[in-house]
């Protein structure tokens, strides 16, 4: 197992307005002094769990290993939902398990989930709404002082995994895959890839067109610059996914289909 | 008296787009490469002094002894409103004397304000529009290398404090209070707690209902899924106090009253 | 040359939704894990290099000498823009080469931009959305880390430079310049400082007005208290530049002028 720096992640929907994120990173300074914060976003839509996960799934691979992502969006706080403490990929998590971690679960095999339940280590008395305050923040705060996960709770065997959608190749007829989710920038991120397609082949870049919704796409660009103004287009992604972009508009504007939406390529 | 630590918070309301938060904590690194910075909030409502002074009240005592809070909210810069640096349980606040410190000094006994008058301090020529770079920027830094208060001026016998609403008691019969915010959720937050009524007594819960405007609300709940979708209901906030909330929905835009507005709670 | 500091400030256009902004510091972190970073701005308006250039131009003086600035506000990121790497007044700056830093250099003598081509310091394989991460970030960090400039690259002799606003002064007569930016609160930044004008003189204030657009403003103030409510009228703004103003409102709602837009004074 790694060993945990002092870098700590923080994603919620608690906005940027009140006082709750600064409470958290109040209660972790308490633990540990030294920690460095990054504010991945705190303006997910309220208790969209879905864009959260992705969210995190596109950050916490560019910090180094032994950061500690705390990620509380967390409609469920005061039910019965645990709390999870997990190593993954060499790197740390403290979350709901609500599915917030999907796309880490989904990347990095042999991934360690530990269920949080040593109030020892929690703000008390631990209030029915913000344990973003009172349980995650004071665990990931110790996980930087050391403590090994399982001193917050037993192994947990079965988080909840949030259902993502795949990809299904038919090798020279088609590949079919989904819409990820809408940057603010209103590009609409698929699961596909570049390598998924003829229109990207090396040297002979073959016909295709991708269909969604009831819209047919034909135009596959490698930037924004080469799409044409007020036309739908296909481009690489920086995540490594193809993306349906505009030029300068909202792709998302243009075609409002929620994350999960099916996303067809279909060959020559 | 405690050691600051090299922990500054900030709160204003300068928002996110300029350069403004940015310029104050380039002069306080000038003065202190090794701080520390925790934004609390710079979105609140511009010149808005009361839902300033409750953000700061509710996110302060979270972070450790030493810490060195700035607050600027300041609509009366470049007039003859004093520059306060002040030691108040434990922790450092340097703002100005506008009554933004006020749920500060209602929680903390013996608080020591010092007017800040030694230009020797200050960033020249100090503006008359923005102390937050000029003033209270570099007497914070200077705080966190160990200055001690009075040696930015005289002690204040008499800082501004704002009307925050207070809770009366009548045993058996009637509990009154106020709302002291909204949050962004739309969470009416009250001076009142769960200890004040007989909805949260232990073991035999008792009748009651709260009265608000023109308004009756009769649900005491403990968390945000107890409550009906569509009904205005209570439950026991983060910060203590009674909330007015609603599930997924806003009670403050159902309920758009003002901080101030008086709360009752009415027995039997 | 001053030494690099391990504090990083980053400018851009990428929001606080998505995951960008983490990303980029992820990368940083990975490359250093001792910096120190402040937001300088990400909510530029999407490509708008002028405003970017006003806002870091109005920041990076305020950092001490060592500071490392990255400011990534791209329309041109997938083209042939280049990629800089520049000395100036005792700070450092990254940054695509498309005006960005045209405030910087406007302002420092003697600045030393290099042309970032080494692949070797760039995240691989470089997306051709996303140089923030994959180049800019790299490089910032490895500056912290003691790597010269040259090691990036060749010098590059002619970094692009925005048209700014200049100053034209008729001595007794008129002073002409232009609006370089709006701000948040709505003041309407302009390039004429207190000493160009007669209302701002020493002892005998001289009657002027102001010509902008088709109106005229005749109030010069000290403060923004001294503004009659509902009118347009003159201060000197904390960066030293006459602002035009209003108290409680936005200027630049009544005065709808983008940058550029010309401003005279005319004495007597």
């Amino acid at each position: 197992m790694t060993n945990p720096t002092r870098i700590v992640t923080l994603l919620t929907d608690f906005g940027l307005r009140d006082h709750y994120v600064a409470a958290m990173k109040g209660v972790m300074l308490g633990v540990n002094p030294d920690l460095t914060f990054v504010d991945i976003s705190h303006v997910i839509p309220r208790h969209d769990v879905y864009s959260a996960a992705f969210t995190l799934g596109q950050a916490y691979h560019h910090f180094p290993p032994g950061t500690i992502h705390v990620a509380v969006v967390d409609p469920g706080v005061g039910t019965s939902r645990k709390a999870l403490a997990v190593a993954a990929g060499g790197r740390f998590f403290v979350a709901p398990d609500n599915g917030i971690l999907s796309y880490v679960f989904s990347r990095e095999d042999g991934f360690e989930p530990f269920e949080v339940t040593e109030e020892h280590y929690f703000i008390k008395p631990v209030s029915s709404t913000f344990h973003g305050r009172d349980i995650f923040a004071p665990v990931a705060a110790w996980i930087s002082r050391d403590v090994p996960l399982r001193q917050f709770g037993p192994e947990f065997a079965n988080p909840v995994r949030l259902d993502i959608p795949t990809v299904k190749r038919v090798r020279g007829v088609l590949v079919e895959g989904g819409i990820l989710a809408a940057d603010s920038f209103g590009n609409l991120i698929t699961n596909l890839v570049a390598g998924d397609i003829p229109a990207y082949g090396e040297g002979n870049e073959g016909k295709c067109r991708m269909v969604i919704g009831k819209r047919e796409i034909t135009s596959f660009c490698k930037t924004f610059q080469e799409g044409a103004p007020g036309e739908l287009f296909v481009i690489p992604g920086s995540s490594g996914y193809l993306e349906i972009v505009m030029r300068d508009k909202s792709a998302a504007e243009a075609l409002p289909l929620p994350p999960g939406t099916p996303v067809g390529v279909i060959f020559g």
